[in-house]
Parts: C-alpha cells; structure tokens; sequence
C-alpha cells in the first residue's frame, strides 16, 4: 500500500467533473480519481478548514462515528472494476475490534480529512492508475500508455482552479 | 412532539430550492423545510427505494451507524433559530446508552428513511410553522398570518413534481 496526500483538487473541462489528484508520499506519481460535485465540496471544505454554522453530511457521519466510539484507522483505495475505484473504512470500536466498511473514495477522503486518518492506495490500484504529477513537464520521459490521459491532464491543469475558483464551479 | 411523515418532495420554483413536507399523523397540517438538492436527492433515493452499485453519503452513514452497533430511535426536528431548522438523531448504543447527535434536518430525514425510523417535530416547531396542507382548497378558513407563504405553496404546489420529475430537476 501506499500512502498518498490531496495535492490538488481540479474540474476536468471536458467531462466536467471534479477530479481529486491523491500523491503517492514516496514518487512524484498521483493517482486520479473522478468525484462527484457534492463529495468535490465536502473535500474543498475539509481543506480550507472551513466551519459552518450547521454540521454538513461528512461532519455528521464525524460525529456519529465518534459518538459511538469509533476511530477511523485509516482509508484504503484498495481496488478498481469497470473503472470504478472501491474503498474500504478501516474503523475500530471502543472495545478495539477492527471492521471494515465498503465506502466511496470520495465519501472515505472527505471522512478521512475530518478525523486527520492516513488515506493509502492499495498496489494494485496505484500500478493501474498513477500517473506522473500532470504540474511538471517531463518531455524527455517515456510517454507510452498513458499519453492521452496525460495530454489532457497538462491541458486541464493549465487551468487549475484554486478552491476560489472550484467554490465558484460548484455554485 | 409530533411523528410526521414525508408527504412530498417538491421544488419551490420562486427559490428554485427543494422542500420537503413532514404531514402531522394527527392533523391536515404539513410542517415545509427547505434543504439542499444533495440532501433532496438522498431523500428522493430513499423515497424510491432505489438502490445503487456503490453505496451513497447517507448509505455510509447508516452503515458506520450500524457497524458500531448503533441503532437510531428516532430523529427530532426540535427548533428554529433565524428560520434554520436544527434535528437532533436519538442514537442507543450496544450498551443502550442514548445519545443526542446534532444534525441538519435535511440529513436526519435521509437517514431515518434508511434505518425506518420515525420522525417527530417538537410542539414548539409546530406551532411556528405547520401550515395546512397545500393540496386542498380551504378557502373559507383563517388565514390571517400565514397567508403569503400559504399562497406561494398553493402556487408551486400546482406544479408539484414527482419523483421522475424531480430527478430531472436535479440532474
């Protein structure tokens, strides 16, 4: 497994969509993952630390799950199907029993940002989807398979929004 | 308190915002709360009894509820401050321990609808803001302060939509 970071949180211009760059903490590589727009706003609020009067969706499930006395271990990218990413919960109750609980990816981000858990990406995922961090020019690099992707990657990161802007986006 | 059901789900066209309204079980009186179209659309889902391949925001709450062996009561929509509706979920521990989790409305419906459990609005919502139940005609009756707000109801009311129409709304 891997663990990764949010680096960045984008719109693809042509499927407008959000997309959630997570970085792989030991290579340059990201893996992209396509989110849906109230998930992509759960996770910009999450980043910018912002507080709002009422517990939005992702504060409330925060609560119950510690409420309850269950502590987010971490969340696990851990595989894909029919180009759809799966991940699991690790989460232990009071009494220290370990359960897991099939989630989105978006949904186990916006959660795991809350409650500061370490998010990973399983091997078999990372090998499938990650790609060079689409910021840096890597002209001289071998560009095979993933050419496409990555054209268009450096296309809509040109125009990279900063939360400012996917705030705006999203209204 | 008052166990309400969900009698509808409906868009204002002046605020282009869902509404949803909670019918008394002992009167004609419907208690309107405007939510979020995320939220709407969870409650839409729930309504249908649509199931997804991957589980949804609320799907996960109720299965983060469960695992911990937490069982919801029920949710109460239990004041108003600056016309916001504030929830509490009634939430019993394994232990049986009970404990009170601040939520949004809009949420609270979501999950209750998930888990089967009821909905009550305490007295004093009521009071503040149970109309008669947009649907019918009572011409002859008072309608000495709510008559503005009465009006727009019948007004939108006139085009409810229903859940295929609302889904298309909200797409």
């Amino acid at each position: 497994m891997r663990e990764v970071e949010i680096k960045a949180l984008l719109v693809d211009p042509y499927q407008n969509t959000p997309v959630v760059l997570l970085k792989d903490q030991s290579s340059d590589k990201v893996v992209p993952i396509w989110i849906g727009t109230p998930e992509a706003t759960a996770i910009a609020i999450a980043l910018q630390q912002r507080e709002f009067p009422r517990p939005l969706t992702h504060d409330l499930l925060q609560s119950v799950l510690e409420t309850l006395g269950g502590e987010l271990d971490m969340v696990v990218i851990d595989h894909i199907e029919d180009s759809t990413y799966f991940a699991t919960l690790v989460v232990r109750d009071r009494e220290g029993e370990v359960h897991e609980i099939d989630a989105r990816p978006s949904d186990s981000i916006a959660l795991a940002l809350r409650t500061g858990s370490p998010i990973y990406v399983a091997e078999e995922v990372f090998a499938q989807s990650a790609i060079d961090l689409p910021y840096e020019e890597n002209e001289g690099e071998n560009q095979d398979d993933d050419r496409k992707q990555r054209e268009q990657f450096k296309l809509f990161v040109e125009k990279e929004m900063n939360l400012a802007e996917f705030k705006k986006f999203i209204q």
